[in-house]
Order: structure tokens, then C-alpha cells, then sequence
């Protein structure tokens, strides 16, 4: 088999780590797999060239703090294969260029656009383990970019799509991915497989686990990832395309995001394009709106309430205050002490009442739901933050007991 | 002018070292110069990444130990990159393979077999100061390669030739090419002009200021080198083909090299291909043989007396010890206890009575001469170690005062 295995930083972050991860790779070398192995920037080094960076110049250009940053990358694929040689294992290490990892020219968070497979084939061929740095690629003038959050797991689907490798295997901190928070909600169990769709609700809802990004780029390829932990020998969790018993669970996870804050726009005129010049203001300052609400009160004036992340929450408020005359609006809220609280699960296409139960779990615990969304596989609520984690036990003890 | 600059690793080690060396490069780019600036790993940062890698790897391959230093010029160009746009100047940083310096594929201590100009060509045409690393380069297959030893004056060299640059100015820790060391000899002074030749034979006599590799590509190549110092400016030494006024100075510096050993191989039958038989053991493991005496002794037999670097001593010992009986000596001396001293001077080609010169401050001190090496612009004498810095200060007196 062709194998590709992320590790992310803190996975290398010291020697000690950098051995044991050598030696996880030396298995899967052993076992006769042909290994293709990832790596990111050991544990604090990208803080520390940055605070270097900082010292010097606070406002680099993105290009230059890019050259600097992939050095981290660099530096952990060249001790992983001297940790790989010093087991007598044929090895080579290869950068963001030397694997022309091809991105557009958005540094510091660019896109790929392709990669050659070339350099890597020649290598596995001679059955040397081949050792890539992620997050890096290289643009269409020869100059180092970085890819941004999430960018050493997507470089990692990236060159097992390119690779048509037999699965992708990221390696993290956690056991797999869990029906919710294992540190903070009892009785949270692993799962043994989750699809793509599944796995992009919960990225995307907080969990921590793997970034969109990736998950987007397999569910695209067809890739088969696994996420599983570093320092345990056992099983993680797959993420595919379909997953089998599916209908014995009705979801696959709950996820807790405290990073949200609410916005209430009261007394907007009942007119055609006021919603439009509201959100057209928050896009064009790069601000995501997420769960939207709107309500038509008594007077005929609508009332929409929102939610944005809350480190956009200053800046929403002052722009829409700024824009109280063109929009037409009466009062203006906010609310950062909010919670959203979300259930994952492709089930829910097939089983009717899912929503009706976590509702019922809520209700039962006297927890108010502010704001509901819903999508084909997900079900939102926005509560207050103060009852977030007994949401999550309450809902979770609800599907899994 | 187009101007090639190189900056050591000491003139760039922190932040305030960074600004002030920024300092100079936009100095010399506003007064409408096209400027490229060399540039070697910060002050420490090699020996911190050669301590990771021993850490994990005592012997690792010398591929993947290059792969992991040539991260500190890449950091050091990222850095001058951001120190320069914090000044407002248009730059822009790039590596060894950005510029395909290519070389061989001997790693650790790779040999330039050409640099590109086109892409430095498109930076300076577009009127920026462009930021290169030093002491490293790609191989034919693509992968990274360092140069070893005085890499980055060889780099600063072989890029300032590729671009007919009008002059390459190295920085460094003092102010230029001086008589003999000035904090250890009194009355030491500093050279405007030395030739290469003169340069050359101080480098290899122990004068730490330029590496003979990046002398000897000026000299092929015709760069017009100066020497100068990091921290004052003010005019350092030029090294160049042809030195004016050097009838008036007979000698251009004295030397001196405590890191020498000699070896004294005795009774050696006088038969021939014996001396090829010693010297060949010796260059089999890599050790080179400085001077040699050669004396027939009234027996027949010859006594063999050699010098070899002070490293390389036990090694050179126990490899003569070894051949006994085929060589066929009666006995071996070794004599760490020694030093080099000699007067290097492109004007003993037309003056007679420099060595008799020498010979005699060092009789008028009442030190011994153990051994004597002369070359066209060179005298060495091999003296006791203890009196090593007296002798270049006799002599120094003697021709200088």
C-alpha cells in the first residue's frame, strides 16, 4: 500500500517526540507500505520566527514572512530524516519546491493548484521513505507561500490525491474524532468512521480536529483519511464518503462554539434590498455572517438577527451603526454572552425527529434556544454561554445513552 | 554601480545588528547603486541547528545536514527583507535555488558550477535591493547543497563574477587586511591594498579575514574585492590583481598558525618511492602534508620530517605507526608543541634578502627555526609554539618600524 501520514507540530516537537514518530513511520515502512510522511513546523517555531520577524519589522510583506516561515517545515523534515537514517532506513527529505507544490499567489494563505508526483515517484521507486514539508508550496514566479490554517493537513491530501494513494492518515493529539469534547462531556465516545459532509459540519463548528480545507480537498479526490493519535498504537477515525451502519446512529457528533456573538437589527423597513445592503456591508469587510433570522413584528418593520465570530463583533456593530440611516433601522443589540451548540449527522437525511430530540434535551434541562439553523445534516442552536457545556452533556446523553 | 555585498554571520546576529547592516545596504542603494546583498546564518543559529541534529542523529547523511542548515541564510534574507521594507525600500529575498547557484554534489562542501542571473537581473531591472543567501546552492537532481568554509564570500563572489558586478565588498569583524594580527601586535597596521595572490597565502597562513576558495574564484574572474568593516565606515583593504607602491612595502603581513603539528619519520631507507608511499598513506585519509624537509643522514638513510594540521595529528601518527615495516623507518617523533609563522609579500619577487631579513629578527630574539618553507611570495619557519607571538612581533618590528 501507499500510505501518506501527516504529523503536526506538536507531534515533533522535541526530540524525544521526533523519535517516536520515527518510529511509528518505520512500522508502516516495515510492513512493506510504500510511505509518503508530512510533516509541520516543529511545536513553538513558527511563534518564534515570528516574534523574530516582529522585532524587526511588525508589518512585513506577506512574501517575505512566507521565505522566513517555511524554514520551520524545512528544518523538521531534515530531523525526521536524520531520526529515520539513524534507524538505517533509505530516507529523503523534499520541500514545498522540490515536490512543486504549486499554489496561486496568495501568500501566507494560498490555494494549491497542483502537484507533481514526479520527484516523490523516483524516490518511492528506489523504496526510499519520502519526507515532505507541508504548509508550503511554491508560485508561478518560484517564490515560497505558505498555505495558511490547516495547511500541513490539506498538503497532505494534496499529495495523496496526486499520489492516488491507498489512504491519508493524520496524525494528531486525540484518539480520532468524538461524538463531542472527550475532556469536557461524559460518556463521549469515539467514532470509528464519519463521512466528509459530516466531518466538514463539525470542522466547521469547532471541533479541532482536521480543517475543512483538507476535508473538503478529500471528499473532492475521494481520499481516505484516517485521524488517529500519535501517541497511542490503535485505531482512529475514518473519514469517507459513505459510512456503513449509518442508521443505527442518528447523529455522529456534537460540537460547542463559544467564539459567537448575536446581532439584532430591530425595526428595519419592511423594504426589497435593505437585507442585501446589511450583509453587503459585513462581506466587504471580510466578516462571515452565519446563522441568519429574520422576523416581520407588528408594525411592519422586520427585525433580523445574526451571528458573526466574535472577534468580528466590535467591528459589525460599529458597521452597521454606521450605516443606521441608509438601512433605515431603529435599534441596534449585541450579545457576546451566546453559545451555538450543533448536531452532525448524514442520519438525519433518513431519520425524522432528530431536531425534536435535541430540542427535547434542552427543554427537559430548562435551556432557552435563542436561534435555530439547520442544514440537510445539521442542527444549530444558539443559547446562552452559560449553558453551553450542560447543552452539550444534556443533548449527548440524550442520543448516545 | 551595481554593488555585491556580503554580510557574515556575526554582522547580522540579532535584531539591532540586522537594522544597522540595513543601515549600510540602503546607504549604498540610495546613492543610486544597484545593490545584492550575501548574506550568511545569523551569529548561532548554525551551531543550534547542528546541537537539534545531534540530538537525534549523531551521523547523519550530509544531504539531509544541508538540507536542515541552509534554513539560517534563509531566515537571515527573510529577516534583511523586512528590515529593508521597514525602511521603505523596495527588496526582495531569495534562496540558493531561487537563483540556481548550482553545484556539485558534494554536500556539506559543494563547489559552484554556475550561478543564474536572470532572475537577480529582473529584481535589480525592476530597482530592488535583492537579498541572497549565502554557502548554499542546489545539485543537479534538484536538492540542496552547502558550501562549506568560507561558503557565502564564495557565493558573494561567484554571484558578484556571474553579474559583472563593478566591486564585491565583504563585511566582516574588522576593518580590513592587516600587517599581522592587531590585537596581538603592536604597531599592526591596515592595508589598503593587498593583491590576491598576497591574500591568498595569508588566508592559508591562519589570517581568518577572507577564505582562500572565494579569493581564488575573484582572482579567475577578475572581482575587485574590498574588505571592510561591519561596524565603522570608513574604507577597509582591496584585494585586487595589481597593487600599486609595492616596491615600497617588501612584505604585506605576517601569519601566524598555532594548529600545526610536525612528524619526523627517521631512518627511512634511502630507496625510491618510499616518500611516495608515506605521503600517499597520508592523502588516502584526507590529511594534508604543509611543509616537508627531506635530510640524508650519514648513514644512507634519510630522515623524513613533515608537517600536518594539529586535528589531523593522532590520526597522521597512527597511520605512519601502522606502515613501519613497510616503509621500513627505525624510529617516529611527533612534536605538537609548534607554530607556524610566516611573511607573505608579492614584493620578494624583486627584492632579494626578505627571508635573510626575517631570519634575523628572529636570531636577534634568540628563537630557533625548526623547519623553513619558502614560496615565490611566501616565507614560513616552524618555531616552538611558546614563542610564536613574540616572533611575529619581532619580525613585524623589523620590517615595519
Amino acid at each position: 500500500m501507499l500510505i501518506v501520514q501527516k504529523f503536526g507540530g506538536s507531534s515533533v516537537a522535541n526530540t524525544e517526540k521526533v523519535m517516536r514518530v520515527a518510529g511509528i513511520i518505520a512500522d508502516t515502512y516495515c510492513e512493506g507500505n510504500d510511505v509518503v510522511v508530512v510533516l509541520s513546523a516543529q511545536g513553538d517555531t513558527t511563534d518564534e520566527l515570528l516574534e523574530k520577524a516582529a522585532a524587526i519589522n511588525p508589518n512585513p510583506s506577506k512574501r517575505e514572512l512566507d521565505v522566513l516561515l517555511s524554514t520551520g517545515e524545512q528544518i523538521s523534515v531534515a530531523l525526521m530524516g536524520m531520526a529515520l537514517e539513524k534507524m538505517g532506513l533509505p530516507v529523503v527529505s523534499l520541500t514545498g519546491w522540490q515536490v512543486q507544490m504549486s499554489t496561486n499567489f496568495d501568500y501566507g494563505n494560498a490555494r494549491i493548484r497542483s502537484v507533481s508526483t514526479e520527484r516523490i515517484r523516483q524516490e518511492l521507486d528506489k523504496r526510499r521513505i519520502v519526507v515532505v514539508t507541508g504548509f508550503q508550496g511554491v508560485n508561478g514566479t518560484g517564490d515560497i507561500t505558505t498555505l495558511g490554517r490547516g495547511g500541513s493537513d490539506t498538503s497532505a491530501v494534496a499529495i495523496a490525491a496526486a499520489l492516488h494513494a491507498d489512504k491519508c492518515q493524520i496524525f494528531t493529539d486525540v484518539e480520532g474524532v468524538f461524538t463531542a469534547d472527550p475532556r469536557k462531556v461524559a460518556g463521549a465516545r469515539k467514532l470509528d468512521e464519519i463521512t466528509y459532509d459530516e466531518m466538514m459540519e463539525l470542522a466547521s463548528l469547532g471541533a479541532q480536529v482536521l480543517h475543512n480545507r483538507s476535508v473538503e480537498m478529500a471528499k473532492r479526490y475521494g481520499v481516505d483519511l484516517e485521524v488517529l493519535s500519535s501517541y497511542e498504537r490503535k485505531p482512529g477515525t475514518k473519514v469517507k464518503e459513505v459510512v456503513k451502519n449509518v442508521e443505527q446512529m442518528k447523529i455522529s457528533g456534537i460540537a460547542k462554539d463559544n467564539n459567537v456573538a448575536r446581532i439584532a437589527v430591530v425595526g428595519v423597513p419592511d423594504e426589497p434590498g435593505i437585507a442585501f445592503k446589511l450583509f453587503r456591508t459585513l462581506a466587504n469587510s471580510k466578516i462571515n455572517v452565519d446563522i441568519i433570522l429574520q422576523s416581520i413584528d407588528r408594525n411592519g418593520t422586520n427585525d433580523i438577527s445574526f451571528t458573526v465570530s466574535e472577534s468580528d463583533y466590535e467591528k459589525a456593530m460599529e458597521l452597521v451603526a454606521e450605516r443606521k440611516d441608509s438601512i433605515g433601522f431603529k435599534d441596534l443589540y449585541g450579545d457576546k454572552n451566546v453559545a451555538k451548540v450543533s448536531i452532525v449527522g448524514a442520519g438525519m437525511l433518513t431519520s425524522s425527529g432528530v431536531a425534536a430530540t435535541m430540542f427535547e434535551a434542552l427543554s427537559d434541562a430548562k435551556i432557552n434556544i435563542q436561534m435555530i439553523s439547520t442544514s440537510e445534516i445539521k442542527v444549530s442552536v444558539l443559547i446562552d454561554k452559560g449553558n453551553a457545556d450542560k447543552a452539550v452533556q444534556v443533548i449527548h446523553n440524550k442520543f448516545f445513552n
